[in-house]
């Protein structure tokens, strides 16, 4: 493929006829055109160095964005929340998270390095609840000291539901008055702002520090932001470099991060509205399959009444050129994004109705 | 800029006479013209789903060039090598190290995340006694299990002196001998390849893991590879997961190190040419300060004689356009690389004459 | 106090009549006069060199006792689960264990010590949900391999729960199919095996390594065995040099045990009967508190419905000489042992009738 | 052995023409008669519950003895240090200890527990060379921050050398200076302090926190204390309960420890007196063997001229009844004790001799 092939981004790829539709996350979505126009212009510097120009302006700019004083390029989201429980958690403390945060579900190995306990917190929609959280702060007799508290929105495990700002503002409260930081798992954090209409930083407001990734439904290759109170990101930049998480040139990644931060927010409505789409469709086929009601850009599709299980259907879908993910036995995930227009949804619902058969 | 002006490299850069000699390391190297060509057309995946086909293109490429089984690319040597040792040490093991080892040195934050003892060994321009290497791999009464043996050929604070591939083999053969796999710290391995007039292979053969940076002389924009067994290389990807080192679209990255490790191997034969030239000109002034005999693209240049420590001596330089970095107190470290022509060498020569005075 | 008065053991004591009745835990309970002549007639050696002879007694013949090739005595029923899980769970790695096991709600800080992940599955009297359990050992994706599952009986936060011998083999059985070890916490063995009626072996067959307190019920005043396969004890004993547990002339409190293990399991019937007959006393009041029907010799009481919380009600049965801890905010523990005779269970019973009016 | 044959402590042993002399370790030392009637007099409590009466005599009078706030008792002196340790450095930090200290060389398995760097600076007689310390504390660039700085004295692998007391002053400042604490291992402090004829209070001044082992010289069966600051002391509680340090009716090994702490320190000027005679005795029979001339109880015996290796040696003095532990393959450790009195230095004397023909 030639450079001016790629450039046109979407255009060089095969035609939708043939390709298979990808709903299994939103994590496929390549750079989109301006971007590659801007990893090539991007000036670059030595970030293990003097700090290159590029990180260092996408830095600024997607703290400005959420609201806090300082921000660090980092390689993925996973790293991000990896660095704020090291920066505001000593050995042998409490990190509380509700119990299916994808920062406890998947990310729970890396807990492994850092000499802390990940203590689950029973939830709704992803929303701790409040006296479980209360009680996990009350530190007695035998008990760890918690030095922070996650939430995560929009939230993956709970089909993408977004946190009322209100249960944001309680959590916040209350970890506060017994000493314990706030960490925001934000790595879909422009998805739950674009449902709720409001500005990022009226979501991150509810966090001393705050993830969120670039290569979601904002479609940048690489990389997330850690954002948060300057002191805690400058103790940051070590930890990165202890994890093998600091670059050189990293300003040509950091240039598609600025392009996804600055104009790619807006359009993750259309995802939301062809996420609802999807919905509507599948639940009019009615099968013994239902789809959930989406807040966002994720689906999750139950079919346990449907006498088989997530992994044969995610194989008969396949066969009929859709992709989708198992989540549990009895559920399918989908994810609408940037690559997903109006006539792959409805390839997709006719594809469901062709498996229900 | 535009997209034109970096695709044309180096040409867009400030000219020669204006910006001051870079001497400070060979990370400071930006990508070629044909590296950008290069990540602008590459097919890229999600390297978190199906795999990204340049990163794998890149992976296999250079485990071959290792001769090795399978590699990995990951965001920074120092996440090479922390991988390296997580993979091939359990916790309450020992990992033993030339006691000016990179790894030892400057890496040694990253052990305390891993449950494992680094051991400094003492040795001589970078190579380990042998006896006390021995003496630590036999563990007895209270002594830990040595699982892991680290070499560096290159050897960074040894002023880039190459290890001889006889102590390499002996090193190996006694980690074996005691049940210790053997990683080596191949940042810089080319530039030992180079100076040894072997192929990178022929150096690597002496380790069970190696890793190997690809943005220092080598010039690609970031990251490094890992290689090693198929089985250990496997090990190593849930645990780059978990260290917050997989990412998605990063195939673009991947072909600017592809081409990095396909193409620019043979051009440092001019960097090391370069560090001989410039050592024999600071030398040649007969002052006060004098320049090691470089091996590679490092020299290193004691000032204790000088009246001034090195701290002094960087500002200075600094003052009259030529950038180097103090090692330690007494002495200074110099590094050749692409951007550093033969007119910079004396530019460099020429400061250090005028600092003198 | 003299030697003759402390030989005596209880005889010494302030008569029941003065001292409050403490029911708070069976730890509270002092070694017998045998014990004390035992301790003082114990041949000693210096265990951190050719072993104590003493404590290998006691290992030896705790073994047999439960089944195992190998025994280890410990300073801590704690530090033997520590250590079990320490040398059966390598970094990285997942223990499973019910959620409210006393390893999970108590000791959770040693294993922020042991780069290792504990996972709680819910469950019902102390018995994990199997379910639960076997979707915890199916390690996909992101998930970490569970290296150890746990049990505990008798069961201190399910009130002194026996676990049913047919629940353990089903535990020990999916473990095992899934290539995990199993551990009990067998703090209170021998009281699960009084209740059930079997010998403790036949209880201990059903885990790889098992835990047993010699300072609870058995009256030792200080230390625990571990038991299992001579390679995992053998892993063990340099693990408790690390942990500092080594301990020179232990022998004098390993004999102190040895009478323990030897003699006190039968009595262990006498608390159990007594638990019941406190339970029943206290059901009899019909007041506003209900007491739980013990299996073995742990009584919890349910003050949810009086109007005062569990601290409150401490207080006040102190105040009448009865002391009691509370569990929870809506309940009381209650802990039947060898200084508690049937006179105590009876003065028991009438405090708690006093504090309801 | 019945209780009145072991309360007479030696009188009950082998005579000595029987028994070999045991010159392995002051570990070896087997309580007095005096302890054993204070371990049946004892009073006693639940130390997990309202605290051992006399473990906290024993903390209490220890740490006055040390000029300390606070103390705690501990199994063992390695947990004295692992809690000291933990307390005061934080994850990621970094202890710098003297590369041949005891916590360094034996004691570095628990370090992997931590999450901490042990960073070993070279010594003289056990002293720290102050400018390699004055580096270290300096942390610039990615070098860590040190949190711990540990001493000991008197010295084990430095032959029993203690350390002077301007040395440890200006230790003292410097760590203090750069924010740094100081943990004195003073497993055999008591020995210092006869040795430099002064209070061990005038020691332990140099610094926050001290262990000190009870079973060496002091002839207590087991433990240590932790000594420092009030709130230092209490941090260390619940981690002692992590390690599984906390014990129950611990008083009665306390009291012997009070025992040892009252009475015993003195009567080390017969050891170190002992320690002389044979050191002269050994180095008058004009051997290819020397011995060091101790300042406390430990002589070191070079063997290297004698053409057998220190296993050797070992193994033939065994043969004519005396025992000593290798230290290294060229020389012999030798302690004097309690149960060494004047004949059994002779007889050691004559064993070397024979040894020698």
């Amino acid at each position: 493929m030639s450079v001016q092939e790629n450039v046109a981004g979407t255009l060089a790829r095969p035609s939708a006829d043939q390709a298979p539709v990808d709903l299994r996350s939103d994590t496929v979505t390549r750079p989109t055109a301006a971007m590659y126009e801007r990893m090539m212009a991007a000036e670059v510097g030595d970030d293990g160095l003097d700090g290159d120009p590029t990180a260092r302006e996408l830095e600024a700019y997607t703290a400005q964005t959420l609201g806090k004083e300082a921000g660090l390029f980092v390689p993925s989201c996973t790293m991000a929340n990896l660095l704020a429980i090291l920066a505001q958690a000593e050995r042998g403390e409490q990190v509380v998270l509700e119990s299916s945060a994808h920062i406890y579900t998947s990310e729970r190995g890396s807990g492994t390095l850092t000499g802390l306990f990940y203590l689950p917190v029973p939830g709704t929609a992803g929303a701790m609840d409040v006296n479980a959280l209360e009680d996990a702060l009350t530190a007695t007799g035998h008990r760890l000291r918690t030095a922070l508290v996650g939430m995560e929105t929009s939230h993956n495990n709970a089909g993408g539901a977004v946190l009322p700002l209100a249960h944001m503002r309680t959590v916040h409260d209350l970890a506060h008055a017994r000493g314990a930081r706030v960490h925001l798992d934000g790595a879909r954090l422009f998805n739950a702002a674009v449902a709720l209409d409001v500005r990022p930083a009226e979501i991150a407001q509810f966090a001393d520090t705050v993830s969120l990734c670039l290569s979601k439904g904002l479609s940048a290759p690489v990389g997330a932001i850690l954002a948060g109170p300057r002191d805690t990101i400058a103790k940051c930049r070590p930890l990165r470099r202890m994890l093998g998480g600091a670059q050189r040139q990293i300003g040509i990644m950091a240039a598609a991060g600025l392009e996804a931060v600055r104009t790619m927010g807006p359009r993750l409505a259309e995802d939301h509205r062809r996420a609802r789409r999807l919905s509507e469709g599948v639940n009019a086929l009615a099968g013994t399959i239902s789809a959930s009601s989406p807040q966002t850009n994720i689906i999750q599709i139950d079919v346990s009444r449907s006498g088989r299980d997530s992994g044969a259907w995610v194989q008969r879908l396949e066969g009929i050129g859709l992709l989708t993910r198992p989540w549990g036995k009895q559920k399918l995930r989908c994810v609408t994004h940037r690559e997903i227009d109006d006539a792959a949804i409805e390839r997709a619902i006719a594809a469901f109705a062709k498996a229900l058969v």
